[in-house]
């Protein structure tokens, strides 16, 4: 089995890395002082096994009915992992969109279970097959906002092709905070609809690993049964609750970031790439020489780092995260010398 | 299904908790600064998804070869998880003894994966028939020193009793560093013997979630393929790392917790019970009078907290953590003068 190959990681300051959807910038001060708040705290005991403070703070920001509705993870990847144990038996199958998040086959592969690709039609848009499951598919995945697209399928399209389908949907809103919409509405009036959310991107808390489920109570119930005791630490619970209570910062950073993709859209574009129109924190971009492995290598040389991503029978390109503008100056004038180079 | 049922968790400070075998004195100092300095770090990135720094350090202290013999986990509960998923399929078999910790039927159960159980005999020592696996048992468990006994199976014995199994052999060192044996040393030589270790006991963290694996390399290399990405936090690696490097602290603790044991020991057999020698951080003990959950029942109303174990065809009685000595002293003085009002 090949297993799943994360971003290379780069140490710190050298680099600029703008290949795994990163937040470029520090958590909120909030967040900081929980983590070391907690520190002094009991860390000899076992924490929450339900995450509480977290779930209440998060039921109240995202505006949903309680913390019932609410399952925490040690960063989303748990809550995938946990989903595809908890309705994916050996044989039986996934389905993802292609091309999307090749995760998810990993998991499947691990579980010893089946996967499946829908392919996206032009636009990025879902055919109604998406939606048409046989009695062998168990679970359903779609990242909204997609990657490597950045492209997002409208909530009632995805309330559309859930009400055909005969098992759970889980949109995968890891980009979600930087989009112009999301599902949790579609969430309280559909049983088979389940988000999921991250920290890593949007709240700057990759570090911490902390992700959730927002599903229905009984579906949570259900799938908590399945989970490690403990799978939250006491540190990353204070910091995750810190991070719901500063809403204030998210909306200024997601401000903040989604100007700097505007304009890192653009300039890609005059520099004559094919850029999709992206509502997550990084934009996918394609240039009419299909030079991408050579970009890649030249930008990796400098120190700056991308994602090369090549999808088999589809094409390749490549996926730049909104970093500070000043990276985004840095990366931008790379390309512009190695397409200038190579013209 | 049925889920796996934690020990109770209470607010800190009111009530006297010797149920989950916490450690009750605080943590290093190094790993508090050591935590509190990771939180004004790079939190916004990805954490190092293979824990070098702590493996390095962990490597160092338990005279390992190197850090390539050591997989890290949120918590051993996430080791436990990976080691079932790597090891038994669907409709196989894993094996524990009996009566043992019953976590690992739970993971079985959440498998799909059936569990057998071998008594104990008398002494707590293990029959020549669980080192005999058959082709459907793909795993054997062992806790080692045991729970609820304390008991230690010599190393020499699990190497004759692993000489005999056609499967890897996963001996549970949650509680080893109050015993006298581990085996580490067998793992060098020995592929089908893997080591667990936690660091929520002896290191005073249980909130943090660490725990550990020690393989030989090409075990390791397998299993971290089904391991989520990034599955330890930047900051409890960082907190891992200082306590791995805080030995001497651990001697001290350890001695003071041993001592505490051989009092509490001592002071139950003078009120009657059979107490089972303990080389954990726990004690098991039986009264003749079998009026075990009156006491329990009557500890709890009184906000102290052992665990009341039922293990069906075998028995019941209560296990006590090794609490600080005032801790423990209350406790004995409620049994002492529950057993009075009872006589």
């Amino acid at each position: 089995m090949q297993p799943y190959t994360p971003g290379e990681q780069a140490a710190p300051g050298k680099t600029i890395k703008l290949n795994t959807n990163e937040n470029p910038y520090p958590p909120p001060k909030a967040v900081v002082e929980a983590i070391q708040h907690a520190a002094t705290g009991a860390i000899n005991r076992y924490p929450d096994p339900v995450a509480t403070s977290f779930r209440r703070a998060a039921a109240n920001a995202l505006g949903l009915p309680g913390p019932e509705w609410i399952l925490a993870g040690n960063g989303s990847d748990e809550i995938l992992t946990m989903l595809v144990r908890g309705f994916v038996g050996e044989g039986q199958r996934l389905r993802l969109p292609y091309p999307s998040y090749i995760l998810y086959r990993t998991l499947a592969d691990i579980q010893g279970a089946d996967w499946e690709q829908v392919a996206f039609e032009d636009g990025w848009q879902l055919p109604a097959a998406f939606g048409k499951t046989e009695n062998d598919v168990r679970l359903v995945f779609l990242p909204n906002p997609n990657s490597p697209s950045g492209t997002v399928v409208p909530p009632a399209e995805i309330e559309q092709l859930a009400s055909t389908m005969t098992c759970p949907l889980v949109v995968d809103e890891a980009y979600a905070d930087f989009a112009e919409a999301n599902c949790l509405d579609l969430v309280q009036k559909h049983e088979n609809i389940l988000v999921t959310r991250t920290l890593s991107k949007s709240y700057g808390l990759a570090g911490i690993r902390f992700g959730f489920l927002v599903a229905q109570p009984q579906v949570i119930t259900e799938l908590a049964k399945i989970k490690d005791s403990y799978n939250c630490d006491m540190i990353s619970i204070a910091a995750a609750t810190a991070a719901m209570g500063s809403q204030e910062w998210l909306a200024e950073v997601v401000a903040k970031m989604n100007a700097t993709r505007s304009r890192l859209s653009e300039r890609l574009a005059t520099l004559g790439f094919n850029v999709t129109p992206s509502q997550a924190n990084f934009v996918w971009c394609q240039h009419p020489s299909g030079d991408h492995q050579g970009m890649y290598d030249f930008l990796k040389k400098n120190q700056i780092l991308v994602r090369y991503m090549k999808f088999p029978e589809w094409g390749d390109g490549l996926r730049i995260s909104v970093g500070t503008d000043d990276q985004i100056d840095a990366c931008l004038m790379m390309l512009e010398n190695y397409l200038k180079k190579n013209a």
